[in-house]
């Protein structure tokens, strides 16, 4: 009869007295750490696949380990297996089914590892399989900008710094900050993948293991690039976590930064954009709202993937080699982090196709701000003004526009002129929102024929 | 028919189409807020009775409300109550129902109310009861740690200073430096409960209600000490759960220290203690272990508080009055942490009376730490010699016995008076660990006499 | 000759080498903690007039201290004292400079103490009066709000929720919910403040000291409200800087959403307000520009607060009793803390009054955003409609005005009527925004009369 | 004049008053940005030369600027410049002079640019050298522990999983777990720096500018690897602050790491290594005390880190494009963030050199755990039997052994016999600590073999 069957009396003959079942619920992991079980199978295999090939177990051992897995595979996948709190983890509940399927060959699966390692190797592979499906949501999402941005290049809002008007931009080159900062998401998460890819199953309990195993081979068959080169280091390492969940907050913190444009853009005040109602819900008091539940939910969301950063760094924080208890409590803000990164990318790539623009307010919106004034400015400089005095000159004419409730176009050009002598006729073309924004030629700038360009190597 | 049956296919007249599935599932609550179920009832309830009494429905009305309120709280507690994903949250859940069960006089209970108001009224009536539990927990905590101490008053321990022996000090008087700390905790507890328990109801939405409510009726029916002055802060005030959490992180922190303390002394390198064996687990691959999964666990959680502190803080940090979808992210993690840190509490108190004390080892420490060292040096200072001159003359007497392997009292009368001439033979008294511990009479000292009467104090 | 002279050449005897020069540098706190040296030469002189009560230095000692801080506090204010590096900290710079000045009486000084506890009292004794300090500038921002709702009762606002218009409030009423943050932040640091103010002198190293010492004595001379009651707690417990930063982070938190509202009416889409230039600055490109700048900072201040809460929870994060090294770095983040709540608070008391409101932007946003639908679906409720059918009929109100463009007080009563046969006249009473705001007479509601209650009660 | 020379009366005409002083105080960041003047210069040449190549400034005033630069440099350096608060921050210090000293030439610098685009740029230069220089410490502190690891690969330690005896490792084997983690830190660096080294200037204000710049050719002569492509993104990304500072963070958790490890190693009841005198430090009151203050420190200094990433995110969440004030706080956590990293690695690579290794301790260690219990069951596995029986089995011999008070080698060959017929005289070669470190020859394994064979690897 298999130790294992007992487990939750005594862990061995050392033990006086059976766990508490306080400690037990405490403890016990299964709960959340089942949703391993593909990558704990992987793991198995691979390890077992390669202690044959090793001859540290016979061929029948590994065929049994091989029948007995895909009935356990089966089992779960059709929601018959029976997972234990009494068996602690999802470790000792697969091995411990796999004992009763296929007796001793069960039993000598564990040969050569740890759960130490085995847990950090199950880990890692299901994190790297998530970063793929996270690459992708995030490239859809910037499909779904893009395809708005295309859709708006003409259309000019108002830029804003301080959020005062600043300067006229394309809809589309707005949009396309965002297409850049999920880009940069997009990199952080492939550098993180290649730390995560790595295999630590090997490093056994923490200083490595007698048997004659081929750590390369099980790296080959599980498609990891490397192995964790220091047994003590592999067993204990929670980087790949740390820094996956660090490379999260930072695509949550754009999705919060676009979150609040969004609530701005839908309030009455701004009424940039209507976003489908799908997307939106009522009061039950107020029958006249229409709220932007998903952004702000999203920017909310936020701070969970920060918390569980600074959970899982406060976790490591002066912990001594090697693997420790606490680590365990790894599992859960990972999870959380992975999972609400998905839903939140999901979820934005449809609303983003869900937008609908409306061109008027951003035009007024952006003559009431005096977007053009730099126009103004430059214009002088071009002319041979040092900047800082055009800049003095412009303040003067804004201030007599404001004072007559218009924008700096509608001034007569003897008002201009008395402003600065050199100023002719030519001037309106720079002081029209679409004049000024198809000005900035530079490289990145949001002239039209740039916006364009961009998309177009964005969307190769 | 009511329109919360058909809220899955439009919030009113005003949307052009249903919600999108993805939505539903990203914005609907009811997955972790049906917890407020009991919380929820009890504030319509209160309500519902106030409405009544000011004549806004009829006593008819208000029966039918009881009446269908016990039959919902029966379903529930029975687990036949069908929760809705489609209803979003637990108040539409158990409205719906009760609208369901009694016609009219379930939609006449939302008079004068919101959910913005409702759900800050359930929150806070749940933590307030949660407080008084882990109020509870801490003084069970305490009166363990206080068990321990009292069979412990005459155990010297080395007192530890950057981890270097420093004085010797009770097993009584370091186990009392944590029922401080969890003294604190509970004087926390009763100050956040403070600003926990007032009432948000007739808030309504944000600005308040022209329905003539009694606020004040309703408070006392809910046992609360005050009423939340201003609509608008009432319903967007989240404070109470950042307060909340900020003490329960204080409490995690003595509890990582506490954890730190026994997996240090459960340590071969150590062994000051043993605990039971039902709060211990053993290795699957090394039969020699034992353990101290509970600590190390318990230390591992004190992330998973601070990231949900840091979670809620960044949740609110530049939000605009009044209420926004952000604020639903507060409940998960105010959840958890009311689990997490009552589950803490109450196995640390189990764990602690399983914990037995090895006084020799920890006497063998302190000799090894030279921690009569400074008695020595006060000694000098007794008769007369500036302390300074004291601590010099006394290291190089520390030096002379670390060359030899001896402590300081099995150095000979003469070696010592090598030191200083006022050396005595009643320098043997202080130079015991006894006698340094016992001499420390001080208000607040480690002295056998002050932590007999601390323990008492602490008891009362 | 003192050890304290050559203090940088080595400890004691026990050091076979000097200290290195990095690691001076890097462990040298006089740079920052200078700061204290008023509340250590208290600290010290309430110590040494218990010492010479006691008998434990002459008075000829206590006359010596005396006479020597005196010069210290003249050198110290008039600039001429030397901080040597070399030295540590502030503690042993005075110290030092004791010595020097009268001799053995100043070496008598720290018979009974330990810098251990030395710091303890010095930090608690400098947060207690810069808590007093924060608690008056709480209330003068207060006040600041106070005057500026107590002149713009009568101004009718749009109230949000989502952002997004929900139903009229007064300006004064939304000054007043913050009025009531400000008001519970002031509650929190009087709790801190409770907790700050006990002495931990007397706890010595860690175990008390065999000094006949009074510490009840020292405690009432420094108006400290009780004593540390365990010494190992008494030298390593640093909640109180938690506990602080934690309520300081929750008066950021508020002033972080006053900012982005702050921000947001500044805006030209909203236009609600106008904050004096002298809090502005402009741009050195856009002439037109005229930027919230303190607003943006101090939300931007936000995260260097909770930066500091989080630093100070993972400093103390899992560190075993008593004192340890890692606690020095207690100091910079809370002195930090202090000097920007302190700084934000007065400068947004002085921004607050030189805030103009511009009431025909906001009548004219809650307009637009419908602010008094509710109030007609009250209006039929009143009639006999339950409430959720009268909400849907509103919906259709709503949508019906949409189309038109125009409010709900601008459709003809035959239109009205159309919705629901019990509409009449009087419904133009409850659809206009004053109306609105004054029917939410609950306490705690909008109406000018609740405000004006309100204001009058705050002031008291 | 220039109007810069009359800042802090008025920023341009649309001001009616002057900037309170307050204010000025408050917004002001000359105080710690001026630290960017070298990377600010740098910059303004780089664009200089640009302007001037483009034929958008001459080649008189490209001259002038050269020569006007070179002089500030040298006052810079001599200590001579005069950094005025009213000029807000480094860069309008530094062009206020310029312009003193070269007249127009210096006000045409700024000719197609704006602050947004300059400090990101300085920044970005800034950091980029930093992260050399910390690549390269990260280096040096690798070096030091792989020659202290090189000194003391026969040195048997007990591994600890738990902190409980696990199995015997090589003391070289534990320090190359470390040399991982700095060596992954590196890793992070170099990808970080990626992303650092790319230039927003060109992006002007936010819109991009009209000026026919060219931007790569600035990138080429500041030796920057790519240009921020959408300038909405490139002035207010601040995730490459973020991102070093998450990467600065796992840096510091790695030593807080260690430290805990010298700590603990240090304590009397371990006694594995010494620490040289000049990194530690002495109690002005235990006179026998030898402290580990820099690794206390250091560990303690984590917490800062820490929450300067907390800070930073806090900062950005939430933001509206583009530029807002708040990100002006992202300096000096940043700034600090670099120094306490830089400082750290630099003392601990001067510390791990003056580390002495214990080895007797070490070996008692091993031995008191029953270190070699596991070498046992594999030898029984080895033998045949299933892994899960065999781990029982040697629960047993390990009873056994603690209740006599003696290692598993010390048992007679007939009591080991008892436990199960199988063992022979051979178990006493798997049973030495020895043995069973060498044994585990796996690649990552501790076995002496491997660790040489990594140490050279590493040193490569």
């Amino acid at each position: 009869m298999s130790q294992l069957d007992h487990k939750s009396q005594a862990w061995s003959a050392l033990f006086s007295e059976p766990m508490s079942d306080l400690v037990k619920r405490y403890t016990s992991s299964v709960g959340f750490d089942k949703r391993l079980w593909q990558a704990d199978i992987r793991g198995s295999l691979a390890h077992a696949g390669m202690l044959a090939a090793q001859g540290i177990i016979s061929k029948q051992d590994h065929a049994d380990i091989q029948r007995g897995m895909a009935q356990i595979t089966q089992d779960i996948e059709s929601g018959h297996f029976e997972w234990k709190l009494d068996l602690e983890d999802v470790h000792l509940n697969i091995e411990a089914r796999l004992t009763q399927l296929v007796g001793d060959a069960g039993k000598r699966l564990h040969t050569g590892r740890s759960r130490n390692d085995q847990v950090a190797t199950d880990v890692r592979l299901w994190l790297r399989d998530e970063i793929d499906a996270i690459a992708t949501l995030l490239a859809e999402l910037q499909k779904a900008m893009l395809d708005l941005a295309a859709k708006n290049v003409d259309v000019v809002m108002p830029g804003f710094t301080h959020l005062q008007v600043a300067q006229p931009v394309s809809f589309a080159h707005h949009m396309l900050a965002y297409v850049e900062m999920f880009g940069r998401d997009r990199e952080r998460m492939a550098d993180v993948r290649k730390r995560v890819n790595r295999l630590p199953l090997g490093a056994a309990a923490l200083a490595g293991t007698s048997y004659p195993l081929d750590r390369q081979a099980v790296a080959n068959a599980l498609g990891m690039e490397g192995l964790c080169e220091n047994s003590l280091d592999a067993v204990s390492d929670r980087d790949f976590a740390i820094e996956f969940t660090a490379a999260a907050t930072l695509a949550m913190v754009h999705i919060s930064r676009l979150s609040e444009e969004l609530i701005l853009w839908m309030s009455q005040n701004f009424g940039f954009i209507r976003i489908a109602d799908r997307f939106t819900t009522g009061s039950s008091i107020m029958p006249q709202k229409k709220n932007p539940d998903v952004p702000e939910l999203a920017r909310g969301k936020t701070g969970r993937v920060v918390g569980h950063l600074m959970g899982l760094v406060t976790l490591m924080k002066g912990q001594p080699l090697a693997y420790n208890k606490d680590n365990q409590e790894d599992k859960e803000p990972l999870f959380d982090t992975v999972d609400t990164l998905k839903d939140t990318l999901r979820i934005f790539a449809e609303m983003m196709a869900g937008i609908t623009v409306n061109p008027q307010p951003m035009e007024a919106a952006a003559r009431k701000g005096y977007a053009t004034a730099t126009d103004l400015a430059d214009y002088l400089v071009k002319k041979g003004l040092p900047f800082r005095d055009a800049h003095e000159i412009v303040a003067h004419a804004v201030k007599e526009a404001q004072g007559k409730g218009v924008d700096l176009s509608e001034l007569p050009l003897e008002t201009l002129k008395g402003f600065h002598a050199l100023i002719e006729n030519d001037v309106y073309d720079v002081l029209s929102l679409q004049g000024s924004m198809n000005a900035r030629m530079v490289v990145g700038g949001t002239a039209v024929e740039r916006v364009r360009e961009q998309i177009a190597r964005l969307r190769g």
